[in-house]
């Protein structure tokens, strides 16, 4: 343990991790918006009693787009709006005491509704601000705009970046879209899910070398990794824009419990990516997620989420 | 141990290995074609002190064609003609009486030559056919040409192809390729040099559902591993087509000891690749070369093998 700084936030963090540059995070998605209060209340019990117990560093709440501006395909599983997180987390999740990270899919929200909300949040969130899927679709706050606001209004709130790692294939330039967003006030990044470990490892390996070139400490890359417990998750990630390689595609449509099979490999995933960033030197961190709601998909990554501790020597 | 069939070609193989359907074969360049007989048996003499004590299956001896047709790219190493295989293995190899595969570029041969040579080669020689590296470049036989005069001149000659897993990203269809070189009489598949090892595992993947679905047993799919220890090593592999993953391009140009580094590497992917082929209950093997001509980057690849044999249980 070079460095006792926590990885993520500082200030947010109670540093419960034997290396504090090491983070793991958990993810969930709101209930629907026309979920009745009570309903919220049994929601957010069962979801603590399962996070409670986890050895993370904070939770991650989702933001949810109807994201067909990006895929015109049709969904295979339907939209139906969601609580804002932020108030999923104040009304709902009440007993959660450690860190939140809120996501902010900044363009649905005007400035000022934005700028409010950064000022009443309570002190253990942070956030990551997401710009529009699409080019095309009209944002009511721009990416850039936001950064301004937070900023302005409340600079110590810890503020993170998404990355897409398979971007990084094609372009070549996603190491160069983190230090620039990096030189706008954010502190640490959470990538989209990730099956493809190579294009994770070139990002964090251009990454590196770039921070070093430009005199920037790297900042925390957090993986984001999913289970894919049937064709139909399957399905959904690749309409997400997930990149699942052939090999995983292949096995999960022909082994004969695609669960657990997944799981391994997230597993062996996790694995490859904290030696490959420990070998690096940069911090990071792996944040769970399961984006299908069925039950045993849910309870595998909490499983999941048991094992990356045990990697990170946590549990 | 399911198949006592050793995986190459039965009738060549003294069945070194304790699964023989993980195969370990060991590449070699021929010397240059100026070079006189004496110094021809001095180099081959120390090429097989290197290799007799390997616990190799076979030998690979290629066929070096000034590959210029396919890459306009000044060429890093400077091209010389070299010795034809055969008759570096006949003339100078005499030692050797295990397997041997004869790489072919059969561009470069006219079909009686191809045949005579067929006709003459020893009892412990098995052959790769490759095509032209280039559709414009004029080929004396084409590929499907020297099929043909094998299987008219002899068939039980074991008869292997070439495979590049890279290809496979963009088209997605070198599993059919390798099911109709099977159809064609190919036993056995040797890889272009792997470093980007989620392509081979898509194509192992591909290949095998592939197989299985066409009812046709799979056949031992080789993957070739080379070092890569410096800077002019890694410009020549790029510039030979192999796509070498940023990542560790990355690492071969920063780190103290590139050579070391890309031991680790080579030996991670042989267990990742074992692990999977495993796992798909496919027969697969690995071809060490080298292609510096430094002695260290030689004796590296010696090394390497001993440890691929230890991964086969062999050593």
């Amino acid at each position: 343990m070079q460095d006792q700084t926590p990885a993520l936030a500082p200030a947010a963090f109670p540093a419960p991790a034997r290396n504090p540059r090491e983070v793991l995070l958990f993810g969930l998605t709101p209930p629907r918006a026309d979920t009745t209060p009570e309903r919220i209340t049994e929601i957010a019990e069962r979801t603590l009693a399962r996070v409670d117990a986890l050895p993370i560093d904070a939770l991650v709440i989702y933001d949810i787009t109807d994201e067909t501006d990006r895929n015109p395909q049709p969904r295979p599983f339907p939209f139906v709006e969601m609580l804002d997180p932020a108030t999923y987390l104040c009304d709902g999740l009440t007993g959660w005491d450690k860190p939140a990270v809120v996501y902010r899919y900044v363009g649905k929200y005007d400035p000022d509704e934005l700028r409010g909300w950064l000022q009443s949040a309570p002190d253990n969130v942070m956030t990551v601000f997401v710009g529009s899927s699409s080019s095309d679709a009209p944002a009511r706050t721009t990416l850039s705009q936001a950064v301004q606001i937070h900023h302005e209004t409340r600079p110590g709130l810890p503020l993170g970046g998404v990355t897409i790692p398979e971007r990084h294939i094609g372009r070549g330039d996603e190491h160069e879209r983190l230090l620039r967003k990096q030189r706008g006030g954010s502190q640490f990044f959470i990538s989209q899910i990730v099956y493809d470990i190579g294009a994770a490892k070139n990002l964090a390996s251009d990454y590196r070398y770039a921070a070093h070139d430009s005199h920037i400490d790297a900042a925390p890359l957090v993986f984001s990794l999913s289970l894919c417990g049937s064709a139909k998750t399957l399905s959904f990630l690749e309409w997400l824009g997930v990149e699942v390689p052939q090999w995983v595609r292949n096995e999960i449509l022909h082994t004969e419990d695609p669960l657990d099979w997944s799981r391994q490999q997230a597993l062996g995933a996790a694995r490859e990516l904290a030696d490959f960033c420990r070998y690096l030197g940069i911090p990071f961190g792996f944040n769970v997620e399961s984006v299908s709601s069925r039950r045993v998909e849910i309870e595998a990554a909490v499983a999941l989420t048991h094992e990356i501790a045990e990697l990170l020597e946590r549990d």
